[in-house]
């Protein structure tokens, strides 16, 4: 893989749709990521403080290039309303070369 | 990793629930996928000409061989409506033995 | 990669909510993973005996431990109401240092 043109899929979580709205449209106004999917509201099951418990989520699903992802890793984790967000990145293995040039463009 | 039974997962988006439908029923009916789970209405967010923008997409989550991405990529593309539609792939490091002979057996 | 720390996504399908929560309360209580998250409903296209069919379904997608894994993978088998449930696992590349840290604890 070449790591200059490798994309990224980022998902993070958060607890109202307004808040992910406004998390999506910040991420893709200051040029970190390409696009941002919301979807929800998901139940999300944890323990906690030794209970088991579950609450409505809304899911952030991130694209953006490898290459962004320090800078993102670290604005994100700062724009985010919880103290411990889940930020998880997986790297992409292939891609359609129109997709994967708009992510680039947009993200870098 | 063996490549001849390794799996896939490819996300793609569309603009309605019925392309959505039509899309997933010609990538099975074509033997091109073992499966495909339609999730929306989703919220998209991107920039656009300079704008930020936002629209509703439905998400296909599609499982299907290694060996026949190159296929799959290619008529993929042909047979979505949007000119340069996310097409993204990931392969999937380990999964149940049943469930891989079954997209195996579908995809190739 | 170090393999100790690494995290995992796996992602499971089942047809009602109530099934669906009932399998995540027990992955999560059970210390196989650390939390699930469920969204649907989602539409699966497939084939089956030969015919295109289409399904209501929930899906869950859990976060473990990369150590958990041949654990996980037996016991959500044997969990699972379906004869060949979907068990798809891929290796996250990068997470936040916290919730590493919080997914490690919860699910070794």
């Amino acid at each position: 893989m070449d790591e200059s043109t490798a994309l990224i899929m980022v998902t993070t979580t958060i607890e109202s749709i307004d808040q992910a709205n406004e998390l999506a449209a910040a991420l893709v106004s200051q040029s970190l990521v390409a696009c941002v999917q919301i979807d929800g509201p998901i139940i999300s099951h944890y323990r906690w403080a030794g209970e088991i418990r579950q609450s409505n989520e809304y899911r952030l699903t991130i694209k953006s290039s490898l290459i962004s992802w320090p800078r993102l890793k670290s604005r994100l984790a700062k724009m985010h309303p919880y103290d411990e967000p889940e930020i998880i990145m997986t790297v992409v293995d292939d891609a359609s070369d129109g997709y994967r040039s708009w992510v680039i463009d947009q993200s870098t």
